[in-house]
């Protein structure tokens, strides 16, 4: 059995249902405004962003910003281009909606379970405040919140992962990295951290493609949280 | 009535009684070694080495350590001092105490209400880690943990205060600073924070003769935080 002192979380898909969570919002706004839209469409644009921001910064191309900023321009563009006018309010508390995302049901179960015996603590791509609401949200009972806002760059970069063992005060081979997405155990496993595969085939809808299978030699691999307590022994 | 969106606490002395936490444990380790000491007296002396080793970190004449490394160096040569010889590993679990004290009788069930409205954190001079296992040690319920770390330098320095407004995603009149120590509200307070003066006239044992009473207009003076519940309207 694999002995750690700490478990950090992917959450973005590891732990919240962003998509469904997500679709329900724009599906409400669209039916305020009496406008019919593509949601799943447009959420499949709007997420795009996020990739092609993040390895900006991590290519030194663009300054420090967090994930809100760049959800926000985004989302700001894909209205626009659809001739739906809003205003800042009203942008502001629909781009807020990423820390109004439901977790999958094993998840604060599962948690609970773990920090018995563990510090849990996520660490996302998300912005340090984004993560705190959304933990507020979700019912999410971390010991602490590092995200990439910590190390000013994001994953895989492993500024990030090296910052949350720094903070943490433990050395790689006791933390455990449980996530959804392949690359994210890739990136933790060659600094020596542990790893946990959650895979959620569900995450991108009925269709998705990726992250289905692990791709790596991981520690561990279960099907949700609660299952990753039991390999725990908690 | 004060609104404010997050409360960050001081905590050794604010929320936590380290004197009597630290002594029983001092007594304890002499006890077993049949060694008898003035406790009092070695916990002055060690304590003291918190702020000059703080200033130091501060003026850049040291280079960034954590006050659990500061309180270890200093341990180390107290006991040696008094010909005492310890373990590195005995010498571990001691300095760890700082880790494992009790909350004044108030501070637990008044942040349990503080947290239904207000997103509450540690702004504290302790290591990102110690402050971690001391909220588990002492059920202190955070959203995030913030600390000293997180910035880099020690509390004056006005950095910690922008750093935890900066992680919090709020500005400085949105965030109320609470401290049983009044040099803690005069920075806070000259960054545009608001301020709440919970004096703990028992932090240094009955002899103590500072942080008595406010020296500054602070916003909110309360007895504990049960009472700072209360005037918060929660």
């Amino acid at each position: 059995m694999i002995e750690v002192r700490a478990i950090t979380f992917d959450t973005y898909g590891t732990l919240v249902d962003w998509r469904t969570s997500v679709l329900e919002e724009l599906r409400a706004f669209g039916d305020a405004r009496g406008v019919r839209l593509d949601w799943p469409a447009f959420l499949d644009e709007w997420k795009a962003c996020y990739r092609s921001g993040m390895d900006a910064v991590n290519r030194g191309s663009r300054p420090w910003v967090t994930i809100d900023a760049l959800y926000r321009e985004r989302l700001a563009e894909l209205l626009a281009a659809r001739g739906l006018e809003v205003g800042d309010g009203e942008l502001d508390h629909l781009n807020r909606v990423w820390r109004r995302l439901r977790p999958w049901p094993d998840v604060v179960a599962g948690l609970h379970r773990l920090r018995q015996r563990h510090v849990i603590a996520p660490l996302s791509n998300a912005s340090f405040a984004g993560m705190v609401h959304l933990a507020r949200f979700a019912g999410l009972p971390w010991d602490c919140v590092i995200t990439a806002e910590n190390a000013r760059c994001y994953k895989p970069h492993p500024e990030v992962y090296r910052t949350a063992l720094a903070l943490l005060g433990l050395p790689p081979e006791q933390v455990l990295m449980a996530a959804a997405h392949n690359y994210d155990l890739a990136a933790a496993q060659a600094l020596g951290m542990r790893t946990a595969f959650v895979p959620r085939p569900l995450e991108y809808g009925p269709g998705q493609t990726t992250d289905l299978v692990p791709t790596g030699k991981w520690d561990i691999v279960v099907d949700d949280v609660r299952e990753l307590a039991a390999a725990l022994g908690t």
